[in-house]
């Protein structure tokens, strides 16, 4: 008989086709993995550590794309711009993924390397220990809020005659298209300014 | 035999029961709120203007909880502020939703005006009309992306010993509790003091 020369279940395919639930349904269970690759849902388990264990793998495969040369630039703010706009584009490809990764605990150890990696070059850069993971939690808030916002409907606001909204229309029609990116920018821009002058501030305290 | 003194089906029952849905699953469907009323789910539809009827009724729901006298607070960025402080707790309160409402367009018409008051605010400061959607849209990315971190776990990294990260393990010591909202602030006054920054060059343009 012989092995198939294609496994059919693996790390790769369980977390592929995982993301394939959640980006079509928003979520996954065991079950429907197992039943899409054609498996056992206890075959699905001997692989992996459990939901939670295919939930790491997940958050591995989505930050994957984020790129690590990203936090080698200098000066660390741009290192910092470049990182988040990385950050924003490999969460954007999977919006629906996003509140689930969000909501529980990181602990795949690539990941984790990558935040060991992002709070090094804040501490290089003169910021205070205490100040740093606000830093990176609001960075991400940021990030993450404006990958969901990619998800949305190019006409977001649907005005109608029910109720007179003339100014939202008139600042609608100014902004025209692109005006997630542009949310993003002015978040982005403003996050880096603060952050420049909180470091500033340091600086002079010394 | 007379009508029951409280219908079992009506808009208010129906939303109350998609949000339950939602904060316990992360979605809903028309027929899993008829079971729960013990309806048809034909009879649910008489009720609302279909799926996307109810998440409007949701999205009225979840913004009810936003405090209307905050926008007219003066000056301006005092209105943003508690606007963007209310609109968090609002939606905190019920961190499954925000991705089903992030990412469907806006019809509600109670909801429509508070935008119609909020571009209001940002137009009588001074901002000129192609900048203010960013600005309403990069605030609510911080706001959304921070109140779905109010859902997170407290420990939500999970250091191990397979990959060392000393740097990440003392920032994490040195924020300690309160994380999520410590990062919301460091968002928040970021946004307003570029918000501030910009209307302060508006008014040098005059």
């Amino acid at each position: 008989m012989g092995r198939p020369r294609t496994p059919l279940l693996d790390r790769e395919r369980i977390t592929t086709t995982a993301l394939r639930l959640i980006d079509e349904t928003g979520d996954f269970s065991v079950p429907a993995i197992a039943r899409r690759l054609g498996a056992q849902t206890g075959s699905v388990y001997h692989h992996v550590d459990g939901r939670d264990g295919i939930v790491e793998l997940l958050r591995e495969r989505v930050c994957a794309a984020i790129d690590p040369a990203t936090l080698e630039l200098t000066p660390w703010d741009a290192a910092v711009e470049a990182w988040a706009r990385s950050y924003r584009a490999a969460f954007a490809a999977h919006p629906r993924a996003i509140p689930l990764l969000m909501t529980s605990p990181v602990r795949a150890p690539r990941v984790l390397e990558q935040y060991e990696r992002a709070v090094g070059v804040l501490l290089a850069a003169g910021f205070e220990q205490a100040e740093i993971m606000p830093l990176v939690i609001a960075l991400e808030n940021l990030v993450l809020g404006s990958a969901l916002d990619l998800a949305a409907p190019e006409t977001m606001w649907e005005l109608t005659d029910r109720v007179p909204t003339p100014r939202l229309a008139q600042a609608l029609a100014a902004v025209g298209d692109g005006r997630a990116d542009r949310a993003f920018e002015v978040g982005l821009t403003a996050f880096l300014n603060h952050a420049r002058a909180l470091r500033a501030e340091r600086g002079r305290g010394r």
